[in-house]
């Protein structure tokens, strides 16, 4: 049995703090809003994020940072990639030790192009820092929570961290693999956002399978184009934390990407989108960061840039993704590369 | 305008003989069955097949295989795997010159293991073949006759009759690629049915998205191993035939493969679900060959191999899923090799 503290109650933080409090660890869940922290240990509920779930009388919550700080030598960060360097900022000042961080965060940040764990090993000294590993791939919450059987990959540099997080969370419903390639699973995870928003226009449009299927196949080229130009290894692209997690959030109805960009296909505008959503929809922030990645390292994104035109431009879905069908070479090999 | 002949009104046959007639094309479909030829003659109709669409008027129609074969001097195949060989045998008395021969066949045969232009090549004699090109990608036939924009590739070692195939098809809608490797547009496309058999079944167990994402990218990743080694290029399984293909076979309800895949998942026996489905199942004789072809090719292929034992051995769906999901080495990028 182990400690193991996890930051941020979203549906994935809790549903992760559920898996590690099954698989008999001491697990703390910290959120910053105590009624939130205070439903969990008494009702053992967290009805806003997953409303039919149970969660186990062995996990714990709180809302005080300094708990969370000296809980564990292993923390989970599942907050908002908006929220990470403020929650670090939070929690930096009560470390003791060195810690092993494991974040579960798909983005990247905007403007500075960082990617979660490069924001992570910014915002926390390094004499606090034991490794820095991310966990990630094809995981609804929802099917998590109820023993449906999920996949993912645990990857760092120093493959025995990664293994050490893979031991934590590895059960018979949650199978966990390891990943040296960092930058590969980071990339990944973070720009299938970006298809997913695309990929919900086209259903918004009632464009049918067809052509999703063509735009995932399309999205997954220009994600891997970029990441293997970033330094990641191509077999991740094609591995889960690639191909996997864009697949279940292109097609699935938990997807909160697609939902957001079925809702522009349909014609409603940006802003009436995030407002009806009410949750972060993590892809919008993704596709700005997209754009910006294509021009620095000089590598064609066709569907984050139309995508991009769609968000940021007020160019109509439908003259975007005809665009995408209309622009294409002859020879669908000389397209991949 | 170019002169087209069909050879098959199943649902994919006819929609294609659809395209090439509104291209303005001279499009004659064949069909062994007479009073199906007059239904698309007189009332523009295949309502077995695609019970919602009008064909269009120029679209002709026979039963009469030598009118078949002196229409046009290029024939797309579009008749299962199962009949290629003897279609061919009536067709070939018949002709009288050098045909451009199309397939948009999705199969290997069992126990010879030849793909489709392998079969054609043996079945019509050299000095009435011009070339034989393959048109696969994710086209589900329903969406095709509604306009929904779709993207195929033509593949040909001889590029260009790749490319006049794509020029008799390509329209606003209906988009196509060129690809030399026939090879490995054959094997993406026939083995896309094993998995999404095999993606029916854990969606017929109620397994979840997450597993499903799980098993099909590990699908490509076996469909690849074994493509390669069977001189197919790496970048056409990443490509519409292959992923793409795979994706809409394994998420589209229009699937039959799946289909099938989900009434096994259900508790159904194999001999039940052929019976209800009363339509040809490609996946279930691919499987069997997919598992020939592992064995002849020593390549790892763990999910053609548990769809072989549930479909030709007896074993429980959920035995054989719950098997591959234990299944699995520590390290994903030494899995996908």
């Amino acid at each position: 049995m182990e400690k193991v503290c996890v930051l941020g109650a979203g549906s994935w933080g809790t549903a992760l703090a559920m898996v590690l409090a099954e698989n008999g660890h001491d697990t703390l869940l910290w959120t910053h809003r105590e009624e939130q922290a205070e439903e969990i240990r008494t009702l053992h509920t967290n009805k806003k994020y997953l409303p039919e779930t149970v969660l186990p009388t062995n996990l714990s919550a709180t809302s005080d940072i300094t708990q969370a700080a000296i809980h564990a030598t292993t923390i989970i960060v599942a907050v908002p990639t908006k929220a990470i360097r403020e929650v670090c900022a939070k929690l930096v000042p009560h470390l003791q030790q060195k810690m092993l961080f494991v974040h579960v965060s798909k983005g990247i940040e905007p403007d500075s192009l960082k990617r979660i764990s490069e924001i992570l090993a910014e915002s926390v000294p390094v004499e606090y820092v034991e490794d820095i590993v991310v966990l990630s791939g094809p995981s609804h919450a929802e099917e998590v929570v109820l023993h449906h059987p999920t996949t993912v990959t645990a990857a760092c540099a120093n493959i025995d961290a990664a293994e050490k997080v893979q031991d934590l969370f590895m059960n018979q419903f949650f199978r966990v693999y390891t990943n040296e390639d960092v930058i590969g699973v980071e990339i990944g995870g973070a720009l299938k956002n970006v298809i997913a928003l695309a990929a919900g226009i086209t259903d918004g449009l009632t464009y049918g399978d067809n052509a999703k299927a063509a735009l995932i196949t399309r999205g997954l080229a220009e994600i891997t184009r970029l990441g293997v130009k970033m330094g990641g290894n191509p077999f991740t692209f094609a591995g889960l934390t690639g191909m996997g997690d864009l697949i279940v959030t292109c097609t699935s109805v938990h997807s909160r990407n697609w939902r957001a960009g079925h809702l522009l296909g349909q014609g409603m505008k940006l802003q009436q989108v995030l407002d009806q959503m009410g949750m972060v929809v993590e892809g919008v922030r993704t596709t700005k960061a997209a754009y910006q990645l294509a021009q620095k390292y000089n590598v064609a994104m066709p569907i984050s840039t139309e995508l991009y035109s769609v968000l940021f431009d007020d160019v109509e879905p439908k003259v975007a993704v005809d665009a995408l069908m209309m622009r294409m070479k002859k020879r669908e090999i000389d397209d991949m590369r």
